[in-house]
Protein backbone atom coordinates (compact mmCIF):
# COMPACT_ATOMS: atom_id res chain seq x y z
CA UNK A 1 0.00 0.00 0.00
CA UNK A 2 1.18 3.83 -0.74
CA UNK A 3 -0.43 5.83 1.58
CA UNK A 4 -2.96 5.14 4.53
CA UNK A 5 -4.81 7.92 6.51
CA UNK A 6 -5.61 7.22 10.17
CA UNK A 7 -8.33 9.63 11.47
CA UNK A 8 -8.69 9.97 15.04
CA UNK A 9 -5.10 9.14 16.75
CA UNK A 10 -5.90 7.76 20.42
CA UNK A 11 -5.20 4.35 21.72
CA UNK A 12 -6.41 2.45 18.44
CA UNK A 13 -5.81 4.98 15.82
CA UNK A 14 -1.96 5.22 17.31
CA UNK A 15 -1.74 1.69 17.79
CA UNK A 16 -2.73 1.44 14.29
CA UNK A 17 -0.14 3.86 13.06
CA UNK A 18 2.65 2.30 15.28
CA UNK A 19 2.12 -1.06 13.66
CA UNK A 20 1.70 -0.21 9.86
CA UNK A 21 5.08 1.41 10.68
CA UNK A 22 6.67 -1.66 12.08
CA UNK A 23 5.55 -4.19 9.51
CA UNK A 24 5.80 -1.80 6.66
CA UNK A 25 2.48 -2.19 5.57
CA UNK A 26 1.99 1.02 4.26
CA UNK A 27 4.77 3.83 2.55
CA UNK A 28 3.48 7.22 3.84
CA UNK A 29 1.13 7.32 6.92
CA UNK A 30 -1.54 10.28 7.67
CA UNK A 31 -2.80 11.48 10.94
CA UNK A 32 -5.60 13.50 10.88
CA UNK A 33 -6.64 14.24 14.62
CA UNK A 34 -8.71 17.15 15.75
CA UNK A 35 -7.28 17.18 19.92
CA UNK A 36 -4.94 19.50 20.14
CA UNK A 37 -3.54 17.81 23.42
CA UNK A 38 -3.36 14.64 21.07
CA UNK A 39 -1.42 16.51 18.90
CA UNK A 40 1.02 17.51 21.45
CA UNK A 41 1.83 14.38 22.75
CA UNK A 42 1.70 12.38 18.88
CA UNK A 43 4.70 14.73 18.28
CA UNK A 44 6.27 14.18 21.41
CA UNK A 45 6.19 10.26 21.14
CA UNK A 46 7.66 11.05 17.41
CA UNK A 47 5.02 8.79 16.04
CA UNK A 48 6.12 7.52 12.57
CA UNK A 49 3.12 9.42 10.83
CA UNK A 50 2.91 12.59 9.45
CA UNK A 51 -0.16 15.11 11.37
CA UNK A 52 -2.11 16.53 8.59
CA UNK A 53 -4.29 19.83 9.16
CA UNK A 54 -5.97 19.55 6.20
CA UNK A 55 -8.16 16.36 5.36
CA UNK A 56 -7.19 17.07 1.81
CA UNK A 57 -3.93 16.27 2.42
CA UNK A 58 -4.31 13.23 3.85
CA UNK A 59 -7.40 11.76 1.90
CA UNK A 60 -5.82 12.59 -1.38
CA UNK A 61 -4.55 9.64 -3.40
CA UNK A 62 -5.11 7.40 -0.48
CA UNK A 63 -5.50 3.86 -0.45
CA UNK A 64 -7.05 3.35 2.85
CA UNK A 65 -8.76 5.52 5.02
CA UNK A 66 -9.37 4.15 8.57
CA UNK A 67 -11.81 6.43 11.26
CA UNK A 68 -10.60 5.74 14.56
CA UNK A 69 -12.91 8.46 16.51
CA UNK A 70 -15.95 8.10 18.46
CA UNK A 71 -18.74 6.69 15.99
CA UNK A 72 -20.74 10.37 16.87
CA UNK A 73 -17.83 12.35 14.63
CA UNK A 74 -18.69 10.49 11.46
CA UNK A 75 -21.26 12.39 9.76
CA UNK A 76 -18.78 15.90 10.42
CA UNK A 77 -16.30 13.87 9.02
CA UNK A 78 -17.85 11.95 6.39
CA UNK A 79 -19.73 15.77 5.26
CA UNK A 80 -15.75 16.85 4.88
CA UNK A 81 -14.19 14.23 2.80
CA UNK A 82 -17.28 13.52 0.39
CA UNK A 83 -15.42 16.98 -1.29
CA UNK A 84 -12.88 15.16 -2.18
CA UNK A 85 -12.75 11.56 -1.76
CA UNK A 86 -12.15 9.32 -4.72
CA UNK A 87 -14.05 5.83 -5.51
CA UNK A 88 -10.42 4.22 -5.95
CA UNK A 89 -9.89 4.87 -2.24
CA UNK A 90 -11.27 2.58 0.30
CA UNK A 91 -12.66 3.34 3.89
CA UNK A 92 -12.93 1.29 7.09
CA UNK A 93 -13.23 1.67 11.21
CA UNK A 94 -12.58 0.13 13.97
CA UNK A 95 -16.28 1.14 15.44
CA UNK A 96 -17.89 -1.32 18.04
CA UNK A 97 -21.01 -1.32 16.94
CA UNK A 98 -22.91 -1.82 13.39
CA UNK A 99 -26.25 -1.32 12.36
CA UNK A 100 -26.45 2.43 12.99
CA UNK A 101 -23.57 3.81 12.12
CA UNK A 102 -23.95 2.14 8.57
CA UNK A 103 -27.37 3.96 8.63
CA UNK A 104 -25.36 7.24 8.75
CA UNK A 105 -22.31 5.94 6.45
CA UNK A 106 -25.54 4.80 3.86
CA UNK A 107 -27.11 8.80 4.36
CA UNK A 108 -24.22 11.28 3.77
CA UNK A 109 -21.21 9.36 2.12
CA UNK A 110 -21.20 10.43 -1.44
CA UNK A 111 -22.72 7.69 -4.12
CA UNK A 112 -19.56 5.19 -5.26
CA UNK A 113 -17.48 5.96 -2.41
CA UNK A 114 -16.53 2.56 -0.81
CA UNK A 115 -16.52 1.90 3.11
CA UNK A 116 -16.36 -1.65 4.09
CA UNK A 117 -16.67 -1.96 7.89
CA UNK A 118 -14.19 -3.74 10.51
CA UNK A 119 -14.38 -3.96 14.22
CA UNK A 120 -10.39 -5.28 15.89
CA UNK A 121 -11.32 -6.30 19.25
CA UNK A 122 -8.97 -4.88 21.78
CA UNK A 123 -8.46 -1.56 23.77
CA UNK A 124 -8.25 -0.83 27.70
CA UNK A 125 -9.86 1.34 29.93
CA UNK A 126 -7.17 4.29 29.11
CA UNK A 127 -7.25 6.57 26.34
CA UNK A 128 -4.86 8.67 24.51
CA UNK A 129 -1.89 7.87 21.63
CA UNK A 130 0.88 7.68 24.84
CA UNK A 131 -1.02 4.00 25.57
CA UNK A 132 -1.08 2.77 22.10
CA UNK A 133 0.95 -0.10 21.18
CA UNK A 134 2.66 -1.84 18.28
CA UNK A 135 1.27 -5.35 19.40
CA UNK A 136 -2.37 -3.83 20.48
CA UNK A 137 -3.91 -5.93 17.88
CA UNK A 138 -1.62 -8.96 17.81
CA UNK A 139 -3.70 -12.66 17.97
CA UNK A 140 -6.85 -10.33 18.43
CA UNK A 141 -9.88 -10.92 16.83
CA UNK A 142 -10.88 -8.61 13.81
CA UNK A 143 -14.62 -8.93 12.83
CA UNK A 144 -15.02 -8.25 9.58
CA UNK A 145 -18.83 -6.70 8.12
CA UNK A 146 -20.25 -8.46 5.28
CA UNK A 147 -23.61 -7.20 4.82
CA UNK A 148 -26.01 -7.92 1.66
CA UNK A 149 -24.08 -4.91 -0.15
CA UNK A 150 -21.04 -5.31 0.83
CA UNK A 151 -18.31 -5.36 -1.96
CA UNK A 152 -15.68 -8.80 -1.78
CA UNK A 153 -12.85 -7.34 -3.18
CA UNK A 154 -12.91 -5.02 -0.44
CA UNK A 155 -13.64 -7.30 2.01
CA UNK A 156 -10.33 -9.77 0.89
CA UNK A 157 -8.59 -6.61 0.82
CA UNK A 158 -9.58 -5.98 4.58
CA UNK A 159 -9.08 -9.57 5.45
CA UNK A 160 -5.45 -9.31 3.87
CA UNK A 161 -4.74 -6.04 5.55
CA UNK A 162 -5.98 -6.81 9.39
CA UNK A 163 -4.03 -10.24 8.89
CA UNK A 164 -0.59 -8.09 8.04
CA UNK A 165 -1.69 -5.80 11.46
CA UNK A 166 -1.78 -9.07 13.10
CA UNK A 167 -5.23 -10.10 14.30
CA UNK A 168 -7.53 -13.28 13.28
CA UNK A 169 -10.30 -12.02 11.49
CA UNK A 170 -13.77 -13.75 11.21
CA UNK A 171 -16.77 -12.75 9.11
CA UNK A 172 -20.08 -11.74 9.74
CA UNK A 173 -23.09 -9.70 9.20
CA UNK A 174 -24.08 -6.51 11.19
CA UNK A 175 -26.86 -8.09 12.73
CA UNK A 176 -24.97 -10.96 14.06
CA UNK A 177 -22.16 -8.53 15.24
CA UNK A 178 -23.98 -6.20 17.13
CA UNK A 179 -25.63 -8.82 18.93
CA UNK A 180 -22.93 -10.51 19.71
CA UNK A 181 -21.35 -7.44 21.18
CA UNK A 182 -24.19 -6.31 23.19
CA UNK A 183 -23.38 -9.51 25.46
CA UNK A 184 -19.77 -9.74 25.50
CA UNK A 185 -18.92 -6.50 25.76
CA UNK A 186 -21.93 -3.50 25.92
CA UNK A 187 -23.78 -4.83 28.59
CA UNK A 188 -20.59 -5.49 30.91
CA UNK A 189 -19.46 -2.06 30.03
CA UNK A 190 -22.94 -0.52 31.04
CA UNK A 191 -23.39 -3.08 34.55
CA UNK A 192 -19.99 -2.13 35.52
CA UNK A 193 -20.47 1.66 35.21
CA UNK A 194 -24.14 1.02 37.05
CA UNK A 195 -22.17 -1.13 39.51
CA UNK A 196 -19.45 1.96 40.27
CA UNK A 197 -22.43 4.28 40.02
CA UNK A 198 -24.52 2.24 42.46
CA UNK A 199 -21.31 2.39 45.10
CA UNK A 200 -21.00 6.07 44.91
CA UNK A 201 -25.34 6.22 45.91
CA UNK A 202 -24.81 4.08 48.70
CA UNK A 203 -21.21 5.82 50.18
CA UNK A 204 -23.20 8.97 49.75
CA UNK A 205 -26.92 7.63 51.65
CA UNK A 206 -24.51 6.04 54.06
CA UNK A 207 -21.87 8.35 54.70
CA UNK A 208 -19.14 5.52 54.57
CA UNK A 209 -16.03 5.66 52.94
CA UNK A 210 -16.06 2.13 51.04
CA UNK A 211 -13.76 2.69 48.38
CA UNK A 212 -10.74 1.74 50.39
CA UNK A 213 -12.33 -1.55 50.96
CA UNK A 214 -12.73 -2.19 47.02
CA UNK A 215 -10.28 -5.01 46.18
CA UNK A 216 -13.29 -7.80 47.26
CA UNK A 217 -14.71 -6.97 43.82
CA UNK A 218 -15.32 -3.13 42.74
CA UNK A 219 -12.00 -2.63 41.98
CA UNK A 220 -12.20 -4.79 38.62
CA UNK A 221 -15.33 -3.32 37.46
CA UNK A 222 -14.15 0.17 38.11
CA UNK A 223 -11.56 -0.89 36.04
CA UNK A 224 -13.89 -1.08 33.43
CA UNK A 225 -16.09 1.63 34.16
CA UNK A 226 -12.66 3.96 33.67
CA UNK A 227 -13.07 3.31 29.82
CA UNK A 228 -14.00 6.28 27.82
CA UNK A 229 -17.46 8.10 27.98
CA UNK A 230 -17.99 9.55 24.53
CA UNK A 231 -17.07 6.28 22.84
CA UNK A 232 -19.11 4.53 25.15
CA UNK A 233 -21.92 6.71 24.77
CA UNK A 234 -22.06 6.40 21.35
CA UNK A 235 -22.33 2.21 21.45
CA UNK A 236 -24.80 2.76 23.76
CA UNK A 237 -27.07 4.26 21.75
CA UNK A 238 -25.56 3.34 18.45
CA UNK A 239 -26.64 -0.65 19.76
CA UNK A 240 -29.52 0.67 21.61
CA UNK A 241 -32.13 -2.21 20.76
CA UNK A 242 -29.79 -5.36 21.41
CA UNK A 243 -28.56 -3.47 24.25
CA UNK A 244 -32.23 -2.92 26.00
CA UNK A 245 -32.60 -6.78 25.31
CA UNK A 246 -29.47 -7.94 26.72
CA UNK A 247 -30.44 -5.33 29.86
CA UNK A 248 -34.02 -6.94 30.16
CA UNK A 249 -32.56 -10.58 30.21
CA UNK A 250 -29.80 -9.62 32.87
CA UNK A 251 -32.67 -7.94 35.29
CA UNK A 252 -34.53 -10.64 34.66
CA UNK A 253 -32.13 -13.35 36.11
CA UNK A 254 -30.73 -10.98 38.35
CA UNK A 255 -34.44 -11.10 40.26
CA UNK A 256 -34.15 -14.88 39.93
CA UNK A 257 -30.96 -14.28 41.79
CA UNK A 258 -32.90 -12.53 44.57
CA UNK A 259 -35.68 -14.80 44.55
CA UNK A 260 -33.01 -17.64 45.18
CA UNK A 261 -30.92 -15.31 47.87
CA UNK A 262 -34.59 -14.48 49.63
CA UNK A 263 -36.12 -18.03 49.54
CA UNK A 264 -32.38 -19.47 50.52
CA UNK A 265 -33.34 -22.06 47.34
CA UNK A 266 -29.74 -23.62 47.75
CA UNK A 267 -30.31 -25.73 44.96
CA UNK A 268 -31.23 -23.28 42.30
CA UNK A 269 -28.61 -21.44 43.66
CA UNK A 270 -26.18 -23.65 43.30
CA UNK A 271 -27.05 -24.94 39.89
CA UNK A 272 -26.61 -21.93 38.41
CA UNK A 273 -23.49 -20.88 39.97
CA UNK A 274 -21.49 -24.19 38.83
CA UNK A 275 -22.98 -23.88 35.39
CA UNK A 276 -20.92 -19.95 35.06
CA UNK A 277 -17.82 -21.65 35.82
CA UNK A 278 -18.09 -23.50 32.90
CA UNK A 279 -17.99 -20.47 30.88
CA UNK A 280 -14.72 -19.63 32.35
CA UNK A 281 -12.57 -22.98 31.49
CA UNK A 282 -14.08 -22.30 28.17
CA UNK A 283 -13.04 -18.72 27.45
CA UNK A 284 -9.33 -20.24 29.02
CA UNK A 285 -9.34 -22.73 26.24
CA UNK A 286 -10.69 -20.47 23.35
CA UNK A 287 -7.02 -18.61 24.77
CA UNK A 288 -9.06 -15.74 25.36
CA UNK A 289 -7.21 -15.09 28.82
CA UNK A 290 -5.16 -17.20 30.46
CA UNK A 291 -5.47 -19.54 33.42
CA UNK A 292 -2.94 -18.04 36.01
CA UNK A 293 -5.06 -17.03 39.28
CA UNK A 294 -5.45 -13.40 39.44
CA UNK A 295 -5.12 -12.32 42.52
CA UNK A 296 -5.46 -8.35 42.00
CA UNK A 297 -2.72 -6.30 40.74
CA UNK A 298 0.09 -4.43 42.93
CA UNK A 299 3.38 -3.14 42.35
CA UNK B 1 1.92 -17.81 70.42
CA UNK B 2 2.77 -21.92 71.50
CA UNK B 3 -0.25 -23.62 69.20
CA UNK B 4 -2.57 -22.66 66.28
CA UNK B 5 -4.91 -24.43 64.65
CA UNK B 6 -6.23 -24.25 61.26
CA UNK B 7 -9.65 -25.44 60.24
CA UNK B 8 -10.01 -25.67 56.30
CA UNK B 9 -6.84 -25.63 54.49
CA UNK B 10 -8.15 -24.24 51.18
CA UNK B 11 -6.67 -20.79 49.52
CA UNK B 12 -6.44 -18.78 52.05
CA UNK B 13 -6.28 -21.69 55.07
CA UNK B 14 -3.04 -22.73 53.24
CA UNK B 15 -1.89 -19.41 52.87
CA UNK B 16 -2.25 -18.51 56.45
CA UNK B 17 -0.18 -21.95 57.18
CA UNK B 18 2.45 -21.22 55.17
CA UNK B 19 2.58 -17.28 56.37
CA UNK B 20 2.39 -17.76 60.27
CA UNK B 21 5.91 -20.65 59.28
CA UNK B 22 7.28 -18.01 57.18
CA UNK B 23 7.26 -15.46 59.56
CA UNK B 24 7.32 -17.98 62.92
CA UNK B 25 3.92 -16.46 64.51
CA UNK B 26 3.43 -19.89 66.15
CA UNK B 27 5.78 -23.01 67.28
CA UNK B 28 3.24 -25.52 66.45
CA UNK B 29 0.83 -25.52 63.33
CA UNK B 30 -2.13 -27.85 63.15
CA UNK B 31 -4.06 -28.42 60.34
CA UNK B 32 -7.65 -29.77 59.94
CA UNK B 33 -9.14 -30.65 56.42
CA UNK B 34 -11.84 -33.08 55.53
CA UNK B 35 -11.56 -33.63 51.61
CA UNK B 36 -9.22 -36.43 51.19
CA UNK B 37 -8.33 -34.68 47.83
CA UNK B 38 -7.13 -31.46 49.92
CA UNK B 39 -5.08 -33.59 52.24
CA UNK B 40 -3.07 -35.02 49.71
CA UNK B 41 -2.42 -31.99 48.00
CA UNK B 42 -0.97 -30.41 51.47
CA UNK B 43 1.32 -33.71 51.64
CA UNK B 44 2.41 -32.95 48.17
CA UNK B 45 2.88 -29.79 49.00
CA UNK B 46 4.62 -30.32 52.34
CA UNK B 47 2.77 -27.31 53.85
CA UNK B 48 4.73 -26.74 57.23
CA UNK B 49 1.85 -28.20 59.31
CA UNK B 50 0.80 -31.25 61.00
CA UNK B 51 -2.45 -32.24 59.34
CA UNK B 52 -4.55 -34.11 62.10
CA UNK B 53 -7.29 -36.77 61.88
CA UNK B 54 -8.74 -35.46 65.07
CA UNK B 55 -10.30 -32.60 65.95
CA UNK B 56 -9.13 -32.89 69.72
CA UNK B 57 -5.48 -33.07 69.15
CA UNK B 58 -5.96 -29.77 67.33
CA UNK B 59 -8.06 -27.85 69.68
CA UNK B 60 -5.93 -29.03 73.02
CA UNK B 61 -4.26 -26.44 74.17
CA UNK B 62 -4.51 -24.24 70.80
CA UNK B 63 -3.90 -20.60 71.68
CA UNK B 64 -5.67 -19.57 68.16
CA UNK B 65 -8.37 -21.43 65.94
CA UNK B 66 -8.88 -20.29 62.82
CA UNK B 67 -11.82 -21.21 60.87
CA UNK B 68 -11.33 -21.20 57.08
CA UNK B 69 -13.82 -22.96 55.61
CA UNK B 70 -17.43 -21.80 54.06
CA UNK B 71 -19.50 -20.47 56.43
CA UNK B 72 -22.27 -23.13 55.96
CA UNK B 73 -19.52 -25.83 58.15
CA UNK B 74 -19.11 -23.27 60.87
CA UNK B 75 -22.10 -24.69 63.04
CA UNK B 76 -21.24 -29.10 62.45
CA UNK B 77 -17.78 -27.97 63.51
CA UNK B 78 -18.71 -25.81 66.11
CA UNK B 79 -20.84 -28.66 67.77
CA UNK B 80 -17.53 -31.13 67.46
CA UNK B 81 -15.35 -28.64 69.68
CA UNK B 82 -17.65 -27.68 71.97
CA UNK B 83 -16.82 -31.20 73.96
CA UNK B 84 -13.15 -30.43 74.38
CA UNK B 85 -12.36 -26.51 73.87
CA UNK B 86 -11.39 -24.63 76.78
CA UNK B 87 -11.86 -20.73 77.35
CA UNK B 88 -8.41 -19.98 77.11
CA UNK B 89 -8.17 -20.56 73.85
CA UNK B 90 -9.30 -18.09 70.94
CA UNK B 91 -11.62 -18.72 68.29
CA UNK B 92 -11.47 -16.74 64.73
CA UNK B 93 -12.53 -17.30 61.13
CA UNK B 94 -12.27 -15.09 57.84
CA UNK B 95 -15.48 -15.41 56.93
CA UNK B 96 -17.13 -12.72 54.37
CA UNK B 97 -20.39 -11.60 55.88
CA UNK B 98 -20.90 -11.44 59.65
CA UNK B 99 -24.46 -10.66 60.99
CA UNK B 100 -25.79 -14.25 60.31
CA UNK B 101 -23.02 -16.04 60.72
CA UNK B 102 -22.81 -14.81 64.43
CA UNK B 103 -26.16 -15.92 65.36
CA UNK B 104 -24.94 -19.14 64.28
CA UNK B 105 -21.51 -18.91 66.69
CA UNK B 106 -24.16 -17.28 69.57
CA UNK B 107 -26.44 -20.13 69.43
CA UNK B 108 -24.52 -23.43 68.84
CA UNK B 109 -20.69 -22.13 70.24
CA UNK B 110 -20.73 -23.49 74.59
CA UNK B 111 -20.63 -20.71 77.18
CA UNK B 112 -17.75 -19.05 78.11
CA UNK B 113 -15.55 -20.47 75.03
CA UNK B 114 -14.50 -17.00 72.96
CA UNK B 115 -14.55 -15.99 68.91
CA UNK B 116 -14.09 -13.03 67.74
CA UNK B 117 -14.60 -12.57 64.21
CA UNK B 118 -11.90 -11.16 61.79
CA UNK B 119 -12.18 -10.29 57.85
CA UNK B 120 -9.02 -10.49 55.62
CA UNK B 121 -9.69 -9.01 52.20
CA UNK B 122 -7.82 -11.12 49.81
CA UNK B 123 -8.71 -14.02 47.85
CA UNK B 124 -8.94 -14.87 43.90
CA UNK B 125 -11.20 -16.98 41.66
CA UNK B 126 -9.09 -20.22 42.31
CA UNK B 127 -9.77 -22.83 45.29
CA UNK B 128 -7.10 -25.17 46.86
CA UNK B 129 -3.83 -25.26 49.08
CA UNK B 130 -1.75 -25.37 45.24
CA UNK B 131 -2.71 -21.89 44.89
CA UNK B 132 -1.97 -20.60 48.43
CA UNK B 133 0.85 -18.14 49.36
CA UNK B 134 2.79 -16.44 52.25
CA UNK B 135 2.48 -13.02 50.70
CA UNK B 136 -1.58 -13.55 50.12
CA UNK B 137 -2.43 -10.52 53.23
CA UNK B 138 0.68 -8.49 52.60
CA UNK B 139 -0.86 -4.85 52.82
CA UNK B 140 -4.16 -6.00 52.73
CA UNK B 141 -7.04 -5.02 54.57
CA UNK B 142 -8.16 -7.06 57.54
CA UNK B 143 -11.30 -6.26 59.26
CA UNK B 144 -11.91 -6.52 62.99
CA UNK B 145 -15.20 -6.90 64.22
CA UNK B 146 -16.27 -5.26 67.43
CA UNK B 147 -19.76 -5.54 68.58
CA UNK B 148 -21.40 -4.44 72.08
CA UNK B 149 -19.66 -7.87 73.74
CA UNK B 150 -16.78 -8.04 71.89
CA UNK B 151 -14.07 -9.20 74.41
CA UNK B 152 -11.37 -6.03 74.06
CA UNK B 153 -8.31 -7.92 74.96
CA UNK B 154 -9.16 -10.89 72.73
CA UNK B 155 -9.63 -8.02 69.94
CA UNK B 156 -6.03 -6.26 70.72
CA UNK B 157 -4.81 -9.86 70.09
CA UNK B 158 -6.11 -10.39 67.07
CA UNK B 159 -4.85 -7.32 65.61
CA UNK B 160 -1.49 -8.06 66.87
CA UNK B 161 -1.63 -11.29 65.41
CA UNK B 162 -2.86 -9.96 61.56
CA UNK B 163 -0.27 -7.23 61.93
CA UNK B 164 2.11 -9.93 62.09
CA UNK B 165 0.35 -11.69 58.88
CA UNK B 166 1.20 -8.55 57.09
CA UNK B 167 -2.08 -7.23 57.04
CA UNK B 168 -3.15 -3.83 57.52
CA UNK B 169 -6.28 -3.81 60.56
CA UNK B 170 -9.47 -1.60 60.64
CA UNK B 171 -12.15 -2.09 63.52
CA UNK B 172 -16.00 -1.89 62.69
CA UNK B 173 -19.26 -3.73 63.77
CA UNK B 174 -20.62 -5.85 62.04
CA UNK B 175 -23.69 -4.22 60.55
CA UNK B 176 -21.37 -1.91 59.17
CA UNK B 177 -19.01 -4.99 57.92
CA UNK B 178 -21.73 -6.59 56.20
CA UNK B 179 -23.24 -3.16 54.64
CA UNK B 180 -20.21 -2.05 52.97
CA UNK B 181 -18.95 -5.91 51.43
CA UNK B 182 -22.50 -6.24 50.47
CA UNK B 183 -21.72 -2.96 47.86
CA UNK B 184 -17.66 -3.94 47.37
CA UNK B 185 -17.76 -7.56 47.54
CA UNK B 186 -21.01 -9.28 47.27
CA UNK B 187 -22.89 -7.25 44.59
CA UNK B 188 -20.09 -7.36 42.25
CA UNK B 189 -19.82 -11.23 42.63
CA UNK B 190 -23.44 -11.69 42.42
CA UNK B 191 -23.45 -9.27 38.86
CA UNK B 192 -20.34 -11.18 37.45
CA UNK B 193 -22.61 -14.37 37.88
CA UNK B 194 -25.23 -12.95 36.40
CA UNK B 195 -23.84 -11.49 33.47
CA UNK B 196 -21.84 -14.98 32.70
CA UNK B 197 -25.34 -16.93 33.35
CA UNK B 198 -26.94 -13.96 30.82
CA UNK B 199 -24.28 -14.71 28.19
CA UNK B 200 -24.67 -18.40 28.36
CA UNK B 201 -28.63 -18.02 28.11
CA UNK B 202 -28.57 -15.57 25.18
CA UNK B 203 -26.22 -18.34 23.51
CA UNK B 204 -28.18 -21.01 23.92
CA UNK B 205 -31.18 -18.89 22.73
CA UNK B 206 -29.40 -17.26 19.94
CA UNK B 207 -27.26 -20.44 18.80
CA UNK B 208 -23.98 -18.23 18.28
CA UNK B 209 -21.02 -19.14 19.44
CA UNK B 210 -20.08 -16.08 21.36
CA UNK B 211 -17.82 -17.11 24.06
CA UNK B 212 -14.64 -16.69 21.60
CA UNK B 213 -15.42 -12.85 21.12
CA UNK B 214 -15.40 -12.37 25.68
CA UNK B 215 -12.32 -10.24 25.44
CA UNK B 216 -14.51 -6.92 24.97
CA UNK B 217 -15.43 -7.07 28.62
CA UNK B 218 -17.33 -10.75 29.47
CA UNK B 219 -13.97 -12.00 30.00
CA UNK B 220 -12.91 -9.91 33.31
CA UNK B 221 -16.41 -10.58 34.82
CA UNK B 222 -16.02 -14.52 33.77
CA UNK B 223 -13.19 -14.64 36.04
CA UNK B 224 -15.29 -13.27 39.11
CA UNK B 225 -17.95 -15.88 38.13
CA UNK B 226 -15.43 -18.64 38.47
CA UNK B 227 -15.24 -18.45 42.39
CA UNK B 228 -16.05 -21.21 44.73
CA UNK B 229 -19.60 -22.01 44.51
CA UNK B 230 -19.99 -23.16 47.97
CA UNK B 231 -18.31 -20.32 49.30
CA UNK B 232 -20.63 -17.45 47.39
CA UNK B 233 -23.73 -19.17 48.22
CA UNK B 234 -23.48 -19.15 51.91
CA UNK B 235 -21.92 -15.22 51.49
CA UNK B 236 -25.32 -14.48 49.29
CA UNK B 237 -27.68 -16.31 52.08
CA UNK B 238 -25.63 -15.03 55.00
CA UNK B 239 -25.94 -11.61 54.26
CA UNK B 240 -29.00 -11.69 52.24
CA UNK B 241 -30.85 -8.32 53.77
CA UNK B 242 -28.12 -5.91 52.90
CA UNK B 243 -27.77 -8.04 49.83
CA UNK B 244 -31.05 -7.65 48.45
CA UNK B 245 -31.30 -4.03 48.99
CA UNK B 246 -28.09 -3.94 46.95
CA UNK B 247 -30.21 -5.93 44.36
CA UNK B 248 -32.65 -3.25 44.31
CA UNK B 249 -30.37 -0.37 44.12
CA UNK B 250 -28.39 -1.68 41.28
CA UNK B 251 -31.53 -2.62 39.17
CA UNK B 252 -33.07 0.92 39.94
CA UNK B 253 -30.09 2.70 38.65
CA UNK B 254 -29.62 0.05 35.61
CA UNK B 255 -33.49 0.78 34.37
CA UNK B 256 -32.49 4.91 35.15
CA UNK B 257 -29.58 3.90 32.41
CA UNK B 258 -31.82 1.78 30.12
CA UNK B 259 -33.81 4.98 30.18
CA UNK B 260 -31.73 7.24 29.20
CA UNK B 261 -30.34 4.72 26.07
CA UNK B 262 -33.91 4.55 25.12
CA UNK B 263 -34.35 7.84 24.60
CA UNK B 264 -30.72 8.98 23.72
CA UNK B 265 -30.43 11.19 26.77
CA UNK B 266 -26.94 12.79 26.20
CA UNK B 267 -26.80 15.00 28.88
CA UNK B 268 -27.86 12.31 31.58
CA UNK B 269 -25.89 9.31 30.50
CA UNK B 270 -22.25 11.57 29.78
CA UNK B 271 -22.80 13.17 33.78
CA UNK B 272 -23.33 9.41 34.79
CA UNK B 273 -20.28 8.19 32.96
CA UNK B 274 -17.84 10.62 33.78
CA UNK B 275 -19.04 10.46 37.43
CA UNK B 276 -18.54 6.88 37.86
CA UNK B 277 -14.79 7.66 36.25
CA UNK B 278 -13.49 9.43 39.33
CA UNK B 279 -13.93 6.16 41.65
CA UNK B 280 -11.07 4.57 39.79
CA UNK B 281 -8.93 7.86 40.32
CA UNK B 282 -9.96 7.33 44.28
CA UNK B 283 -9.28 2.89 44.34
CA UNK B 284 -5.98 4.07 42.41
CA UNK B 285 -4.72 6.51 44.57
CA UNK B 286 -5.74 4.27 48.10
CA UNK B 287 -3.16 1.52 46.10
CA UNK B 288 -6.32 -0.88 46.03
CA UNK B 289 -4.97 -1.54 42.37
CA UNK B 290 -2.58 0.05 40.22
CA UNK B 291 -3.09 3.04 37.11
CA UNK B 292 -1.11 0.95 34.36
CA UNK B 293 -3.43 0.19 31.83
CA UNK B 294 -4.94 -3.68 31.48
CA UNK B 295 -4.83 -4.65 28.16
CA UNK B 296 -5.86 -8.22 29.45
CA UNK B 297 -3.77 -10.76 30.86
CA UNK B 298 -1.81 -13.12 27.89
CA UNK B 299 1.32 -15.44 28.10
Amino acid sequence: MKKVLIIGCGLLGSSLVRTIAKKKIAKKIFIYEKSKLNITKIKKLRLPGKIIESLREGVDNSDLIIFCTPMSEYKALILKINKFISPKTLITDIGSSKIESSKIIKKFLKKGIQWTRSHPIAGSEVSGPEFGKDNMFNNKWCILIKDKKTNLKNLKFLNTFWKKIGSKTVIMNSEKHDKIFSITSHLPHLVAYNLVKSAQDFEKKQKFNLIQYSAGGLRDFSRIAASNEIMWRDIFFDNKNNLIKAIDLFIKNLKGFKKDINYKNNKSILKKLIKTKKVRSKIIKLKQDIDAPDFGRSN
